[in-house]
């Protein structure tokens, strides 16, 4: 077990080194007034897709940017900025997750004071930015319905540091065989304080009711 | 950067003592002649159900072990259990992949002279389990339809260490807009020796097909 031991020793100090970075980070956005939210889910699961939803709800309501994570590639944030709003892609070469270093060199290249919000799209893995503070206000996971009822249980510490889990896919519930009661007792379970939103990304269903509850938790930070 | 080129060093060093162990491990693998296959994909795309259909079509033909890795729970050992083949789970608290020495602990707990085929199904993730090598002999991804067909473009390693990539829940395909085609021309760019298989899990539908590739594969590699 020599070299687990070793792994984790050198996770704890990048992990203490990381908290502080967010800590700045947050106080940095409490004086721009910039509410950062961070978005997590499996590849696939349908972040842009449920940004682009959102940004349509909210657009004239808010002002927005938003942070693209990937590995690879800028597709995400292209289609972001295909809307008109500012989209800024971090590649990670390789990291499997955004740490708070990372997402403050992604908002230098915003303007924070002209911003409301910004929503940060982590790198698509249910277990590293589980891991990492990003410096957000607020912590959003989707799961979606293909992917299975049982990942609270296999994926437990996403679950627990989510404010929100929006249930996505939900038109798929049909050809599934995902328990929806099931899955709700795990994640409660795991974290009684948790919102969850069913919502179809596709077919914009429970986008209203998702987006109601970004736009109070964002003013409420906003005039504080 | 300091922070994260300190990180990649400590990566480098912690990857170049895997693959040390990788290798031994491939040879007493040789030794025992048992064909070792490193399983790997996004949370959710359909790893134990593929698992339990392969092991219905060869069961009869071959001597199968299943090492099942998950970062909490038991659930998916107790499925693979529970049909009479020989399962470890390993528990890797809070690790986003397996390595080569925690699959040699798994495989020690197995009878590796009375098996022909131990299958590893890896942590659900797409981004670290690429990076680590297992000692397998072969390493095979899912994508499964709803994860969408931008995957290569976003999560590239994978798809180049894969010797296979079976697209799972095809079933879904008529309820999506994924694109077969542009799929295949994605991956074949980053992997053009890579094979593909289309099947669902679920239904059945090239299961066959690919459990003939693992037959051959594994037969190949016993009687070397």
């Amino acid at each position: 077990m020599n070299d687990a031991v070793r792994l984790i020793d050198v996770k704890e100090a990048i992990q203490a080194d990381n908290e502080r970075v967010a800590e700045d980070l947050r106080a940095r956005l409490a004086e721009t007034r910039t509410f950062l939210l961070n978005l997590m889910s499996a590849p696939g699961a349908g972040k842009t897709r449920t940004i682009l939803k959102t940004l349509e709800v909210l657009r004239d309501r808010l002002r927005f940017g938003v942070l693209e994570a990937d590995i690879e590639s800028t597709v995400d944030a292209e289609r972001v900025a295909a809307t008109g709003i500012s989209a800024v892609q971090l590649r990670t070469g390789g990291f499997c997750h955004l740490d708070a270093s990372m997402v403050a060199k992604g908002l230098a290249a915003l303007d924070l004071e002209a911003l409301d919000v910004v929503i940060i799209e982590n790198v698509g893995n249910l277990v590293c930015p589980a891991e990492f503070d990003t410096g957000a206000i607020k912590n959003v996971m989707i799961l979606s319905v293909p992917e299975g009822d049982d990942k609270p249980l296999k994926y437990p510490l996403m679950f627990t540091v989510s404010d929100v889990l929006l249930v996505n896919k939900v038109d798929y519930l049909g050809l599934s065989d995902f328990d929806l009661a099931a899955m709700r007792e795990r994640v409660v379970r795991l974290n009684p304080d948790i919102q969850i939103f069913e919502i179809s990304a596709k077919t914009g269903q429970g986008i209203d009711q998702w987006a109601a509850w970004l736009e109070g938790e964002a003013r409420r930070f906003i005039d504080a």
